[in-house]
């Protein structure tokens, strides 16, 4: 099938945020994670774009029209340098309110880089954390490359911006804040109620949030690395605290 | 200063490993790194070109000729689509023949994400590992996105690339193997020697390396993601065993 110039804009267009916001949607490449999301039961798709060898191998029935292209039509409408066989639009997924007065939630303040954020969400997803607060200054999950980061959890975790101080404060309760003056993670031992607090990858928690800090919580460092990357320490907090 | 086209042809060159491994050195950007790398003791610069205000600022004297160029001639340099301030070569370093008979060591199987191995260096350095073994498929720790993640720590942890199995046999050393139907690695406690091995982002360890386990160790998962981050997972099974 065809696909015409509009087509062509619509998607790339769906690269900026301004735009996405204004759909409610997001663009997500390849077999592995879109042939996920197609089964997700909480997520809609609006249109799919794929190469018949892809749509000829679908294992199942799925509730969504494939539109068959060919492998030049799916590079005009690929932002990859080596387009990975189907392009498709879904509309953002619906949670239920979440329930902050009790359960592990994470509290993301001014995480910049996407991959970071998609791999943070698919971490609370392999914990069993279901809400992901984010302040509003932070990367949008729905980012290209953090959705491809996610891989698929953006329909298992709720992703909310918010700024997370007021949130905090109304549900009660305590506040494990992650930072490099802090008590070590391995001695606080595992807790079932509570927000996991990550700040900026250089300027960690911003000023005004760190009062909030329950505990103080460092990872310690036994060699020379000046800091760890904002997802892994997410994962080795993670992993103490809820693991 | 004038910078010329086969400057440019040169640095541009490095982006490709072929040129890297014949020039024996690899390139970097911007000023947070530039300016650790040109401080390390064991690290030597072959060219430095930066802005006058990057030159200016210099904290301290450095053992590198800086040739300050303009934010036009920065831009022909960079890989980067913002040129940050500086763009520097440099040799590889060189590390003491280490030393597999104690110790706890990293191995690594086919990592193919350099993002993903620069941030498993900076973390190994985090957790004091001197030493990290890459198989020959690895990505290559000098591609400029892994080095940006190494944040430095390349030049602490020596990175060399050999097939692990042989080394790890003639070691003698446990091997604690990361697989997905391993025991909890919660209930391993901490280790003092040993190899800590990661496997492929996707395909894991290779069939022919996983008998070399002392211990299968897994990361219990609570919710449903498929996977982990393969640096994610590297930093939470280092957190348990050597933190």
């Amino acid at each position: 099938m065809l696909i015409t110039k509009s087509q062509v804009k619509y998607i790339q267009s769906l690269a900026h945020k301004k735009f996405r916001d204004a759909e409610g949607v997001f663009v997500v490449e390849g077999p592995k994670i879109v042939g996920e999301l197609l089964r997700a039961p909480n997520l809609r798709s609006r249109v799919v774009y794929a190469l018949s060898r892809w749509a000829g191998e679908l294992p199942e029935p799925l509730r969504a029209v494939v539109t068959v292209v060919e492998e030049s039509q799916l590079e005009r409408l690929s932002a990859l340098t080596t387009p990975n066989q189907v392009v498709a639009v879904f509309e953002k997924p619906v949670f239920q309110a979440p329930d902050f007065d009790k359960g592990v939630h994470l509290a993301l303040d001014g995480i910049q880089d996407p991959g970071n954020l998609g791999t943070i969400v698919r971490l609370a997803d392999w914990f069993g954390i279901a809400n992901v607060v984010c302040s509003e200054d932070s990367a949008d999950v729905y980012n290209p490359k953090a959705i491809q980061s996610t891989m698929g959890s953006i329909v298992r975790v709720s992703v909310r911006y918010e700024e997370p101080g007021a949130l905090i404060r109304r549900s009660g309760l305590p506040v494990y804040a992650a930072l490099l003056e802090g008590e070590g993670v391995y001695g606080i031992g595992r807790i079932d109620k509570g927000w996991v607090l990550i700040g900026n990858e250089s300027k960690g928690i911003r000023p005004e949030l760190q009062p909030l800090a329950t505990r103080r919580v460092t990872i310690p460092r036994i060699g020379q690395a000046e800091s760890l990357n904002a997802a892994v320490a997410t994962g080795i907090l993670l992993s103490h605290l809820v693991g």
